[in-house]
């Protein structure tokens, strides 16, 4: 399928809003929704509907969407199930393109609903009016202001990623797992039962979106099963799809049928057909928003040989076993080179091979960034692998700021190495990959993960992608690999 | 081996310590040393010793250690490796009975090394000293306030966590993942080199010492394979031990080398032989410490099936996957039970079923505690396992605050859910385990990951594990259940 993007324009950056089912009452899904737009800065005109009109926090309200002045692109339905098809054909009557149904009651709630919902669909499809959900949370759009139920506080900051979700609540999640890694959103789309505008139509939507450059899935099935796979093909061959397959055990299978009434087919099925058409296939939420995080860091990346730098035995075993365990080679350095690195490292610890036993895990960019440079000269060594422990460093940049007087040591540290990797990423192609691990653990020493973040956040924003542990971030390495080893 | 605990008490519980090569110098070990020892509170008298004497950091120094009044039980050995063998000497003529060597320049540094490595064991084993050592950390030993070289604000807590360690930098890294999961240790060993004291030594003594119930070890390698797993063996079948093993690919082999001069093994060796043994196998440090986290909260467990309650349809639909991922039934409900538990919950989302939907992410106690009865009461549920996503509870619960002006509610809920859990588990033996998910990421929502921090405290000071994602929460629990299942 083809879609021209134009068409969908008004909908996910709609000039004009209409809340049906408006309420002062944040407890209710019509104010939870009007508070979340108006916090989020919508863009939009925004028009609240009640009968019983007045003014809702702060604006005039319509006792219909009928009364409403002018043209209305987009509506959020969430009155209770039984009006859901009077405002549909309310919405229909007056123009609208599309409409997100917040309201749940319907296929996923037994035969009857699923009756009921079939005809809205019949309903919006002869008006050409486009249906989100319903069972669902909505659209976040940040370039246009728009965002779903709970999220007043999301990012406001548009970004190259697509996203759709059957589940609303994986959706905010995803939101704030990705905030503070860089990932930011072009459209994200909750379509909770999909009875309209589902999978398909929005990879065939981000295929052609020139927002879009890498898209993210939470799926637990799909109606049409032919017509996805051909939708995901055709997108996957353009950008990276990486799909989160809830349901994919026979027991899980059985929860997908209650939450959002799905066919979830089984676990082999589906992974083999999510390779097969060239997407990437995520285990769980996180890993799905590290996958999205990496792509964004990454784009190109074929994988090869790793140079690798960890601070102390374990990391630098960890980092070797970490490499193999994902089928990336970690060349052994000529004899010049050990030397040279070695020569720059303490005797005691400190080791001048692949990985660099840095010795310590507070080493300073003075001597990371030279290592970093004789790696990444090798033509064996393809991409730097960096292991950093937050935690020793906080504690001894806390130490050096005490002695100094220089509180703003640490930021210099993080932009020591990230002006290094940008350069030896501009002049060789190898990008630099950064392990932060989580060692604290305890609420005393909050201050040291708080640390973590702050680290992660400004990597990220600079085209480095950072991860928890060794294990993971080859997990993700060798996906993006894959992937971009299969689309050369 | 049968080791006599007794035997070991002065090095690991030493009343006197000597310092040899301490000094004011908070960069050089000796002043490392000494100074996390002075911070951590040691209970042993001590003694520094350096040739200039006078007084190093408040405590009066001593030429050498023949001038130290009185019996020695311990000393740390921070001399550079050519002073080494001599202050080797010094120990055996003055009676020390164990000496921690934290100087590098052995074994791990080639022939010469190795040799002189040798030289050491031969001269202290004759004289009747314990070598620690050389290229270590030391020993952890909070009962004692016996720390280890950066250790001064290790917790000061005993528990009951034997813990040995190849890697000093693991040993510390263990030691404050360990400390917000209610972790504590009774002895922990950074051997290094382990010239003298080693694995299968450590092993007999955590089978024989009545403070350890569990163990954990981070090895590269062991010189005697045999004696090792023959300890290994003995121990398991008494107390859980859980192996992180370095090296385990043929690259990652390389590394240790460089590390400790270990030999290494081969991967599939070393899996089948650790399991053949009775123990646990670890997959990285983090994924160690929760399984010292697990066996510490699950004494005895056994699996069975689990009753999960999640807020939510992905999180509900990952708690069905991820059971089932690691061979755990999630038994669907008889009709009644299923009926009474969907009674409480919201129609829109809420789903009596195991797992429970618990429709949204902040339900309270009032609503979990009955429906967690409900499921512990059914024969073919053996455990629970409950989602929470602290990050919307803590959004709540700052909203609740604001409504009730009580500060307090978020203990209340916490308290709550473990009374409740407690007393399930006290009549039906049915142990409840915590997912608190990690959905922060931007250092402006830091304060959400810190109070959910403060939630894994409290659950895991109240015999409650806590992981992060349901993926590694039933990973761990899989292990956990093997363990006990073979020891039945």
């Amino acid at each position: 399928m083809v879609v021209d993007v134009a068409q969908y324009r008004r909908i996910f950056y709609p000039e004009t809003v209409a809340v049906i089912g408006a309420s002062d009452n944040v407890m209710k899904f019509g104010g939870m929704l009007l508070r979340a737009l108006l916090g989020f800065g919508c863009k939009a005109r925004l028009y609240p509907v009640n009968p019983k009109a007045g003014t809702i926090m702060g604006l005039p309200a319509y006792a219909s969407l009928d009364a409403v002045p002018g043209p209305v692109d987009f509506a959020v339905l969430t009155v209770p199930a039984e009006q859901v098809m009077d405002a549909v054909k309310a919405c229909v009557k007056k123009g609208v393109k599309g409409a997100e149904i917040l309201t749940a009651g319907f296929r996923e709630s037994g035969p009857e609903g699923a009756a009921l919902e079939r005809e809205l669909t019949r309903t919006a499809r002869a008006g050409g009016l486009k249906l989100i959900g319903p069972n669902c949370f909505g659209v976040y759009t940040p370039e246009a202001g728009l965002t779903l139920m709970p999220g007043g506080e999301f990012s406001r900051e548009p970004g190259p990623v697509g996203f759709i979700s059957q589940s609303g609540g994986g959706t905010c999640d995803a939101a704030y797992m990705a905030r503070g890694r860089g990932v930011h959103f072009s459209v994200a789309v909750s379509y909770g039962n999909g009875c309209d505008l589902a999978a398909a139509e929005m990879l065939s939507y981000f295929e052609a979106d020139p927002k879009t450059k890498i898209v993210g899935a939470y799926l637990e099935g799909v109606d049409d099963g032919r017509d996805f796979f051909e939708a995901l093909k055709s997108c996957a061959a353009k950008k990276p799809v990486i799909i989160l397959k809830g349901g994919l055990s026979e027991q899980g299978y059985r929860g997908t049928l209650g939450h959002t009434g799905s066919m979830a087919g089984t676990r082999v099925a589906w992974e083999a057909a999510i390779r097969s058409a060239g997407a990437v296939a995520a285990r769980d939420l996180k890993d799905l928003v590290e996958l999205l995080m990496a792509f964004n860091c990454l784009e190109g990346f074929t994988g090869g040989g790793a140079g690798i730098l960890a601070g102390g035995g374990l990391r630098t075993v960890d980092g070797l076993d970490a490499a193999s365990a994902y089928g990336f080679p970690v060349p052994p350095l000529d004899d010049a080179t050990a030397a040279r690195i070695q020569a720059l490292l303490p005797p005691a610890g400190g080791k001048g091979a692949n990985p660099v036993d840095l010795a310590n895990p507070v080493m300073s960019p003075t001597v990371v960034n030279p290592i970093m440079e004789m790696l990444a000269a090798r033509d064996d060594v393809h991409f730097l692998v960096k292991y950093q422990m937050m935690f020793y460093l906080l504690n001894s940049v806390r130490e050096v700021r005490k002695m100094t007087g220089n509180q703003e040591f640490k930021l210099e540290y993080h932009t020591a190495l990230t002006n290094k990797a940008r350069e030896i990423r501009e002049r060789t192609g190898k990008p630099l990959i950064m392990v932060l691990l989580d060692i604290a653990s305890d609420p005393e020493h909050w201050d040291m993960e708080l640390g973590r973040w702050e680290a992660r956040s400004h990597f990220t924003a600079n085209g480095i992608p950072v991860f928890d542990n060794g294990l993971q971030a080859f997990s993700v390495l060798r996906r993006v690999a894959d992937y971009y080893r299969r689309r050369r």
